[in-house]
């Protein structure tokens, strides 16, 4: 199989620290760079593996391809089921849902946007708005806040166990530093959390 | 258990939905109403219960509440599995977490930013910003005649079978209205489908 996907941004390295957490055997996997900056994943080759244009793409070795980190990882979970990390039990692959897209939807989501519209990186394929920019970076600051008293009572985000949901906040937490936004020495319990997942071995995946 | 939601907003009435295709009985849930104009679900009561302020969220008879729609219509497949919405399968599951992926964040977070930042609804909670309103209108008609094209070739959004991703994009295009983006004549795909899932006895729900 293939992995379509960047070394430098964020959503392919959830993908790769997913299969580090699995402890699958990457060797079998071919990664294929796609350049992003120069717009390789909008031209018709990527287009036809994802028509949305996004990064990552796993392509099965029958041509299939799944687009999507979590639904990539959601395949890699139905096929290498230990350890789980989209819950062990039906009562965390909830709260494991519940908490992925909280950090998703409040953190991931607005770092991406700072990202878009402050830096103003593909002004070539669409608007550029710095106001929203800025008002999601103010979101995801928000965010930090309020994960900093979460996980000063909780292990992991989703609870006691290691899960998707930390990848996810991990990889937007490492990106948020391209729009000058990093957990700093006042938000003990993140830094607590954060300290712990970036020192697994997965991190450098 | 409880269901705090609201009659006219998109998010509870996909569960509303799910519910309903589930065949689950509703009369042992008490829905409570939240009204987001006056700003109910931003007071202590409500972030008790989920301190992002956002509904639908879902009251365990123990006092626990689990809070996005997609992990509460998870909580319902884990518990009512048939028929199965999330996808019978490891191959259809994968497909569905993908499709309603793609539908939440290029079609159903547009319309819903759309909403927010032409509306002004909620100027008196967060900033407005017209600009970033009718981007988001343009990247979710976009998405209509995306669908317009996939639809003409697949029977549901993840493809054989009805799924979440239907009942995300149905509740998305419906809600889309509020900013005047609507379905027309000149998309026969999405027409045939909207037809179709739109004549269920759960659209009603």
């Amino acid at each position: 199989m293939k992995l379509y996907q960047n070394e430098s941004a964020p959503n392919p390295r959830r993908v790769r620290i997913f299969l580090a957490e699995k402890g699958i055997d990457t060797s079998a996997i071919e990664f294929v760079p796609v350049d992003i900056l120069a717009g390789e994943n909008l031209g018709a080759d990527f287009r036809a593996r994802n028509p949305m244009g996004l990064l990552p793409v796993l392509e099965l070795d029958d041509g299939s391809c799944i687009a999507e980190s979590v639904a990539i990882c959601r395949y890699f979970e139905e096929h290498h089921p230990q350890p789980p990390l989209f819950g062990a039990d039906a009562a965390q692959r909830v709260a494991v849902e519940m908490w992925n897209r909280r950090v998703e939807f409040n953190l991931a989501l607005p770092v991406f946007m700072a990202f878009r519209h402050l830096r103003g990186q593909f002004a070539d394929r669409e608007p550029v708005i710095p106001e929203w920019g800025e008002a999601s970076r103010a979101a995801a600051e928000r965010m930090f806040d309020w994960l900093d008293g979460h996980l000063a009572a909780s292990e992991y985000i989703a609870g006691e166990h290691f899960s998707i949901a930390d990848i996810t906040a991990l990889c937007a937490i490492d990106f948020a530093r391209v729009v000058k936004l990093r957990i700093g020495d006042q938000r003990p319990g993140l830094q607590r959390w954060h300290d712990h997942v970036a020192h697994r071995r997965s991190a450098a995946a």
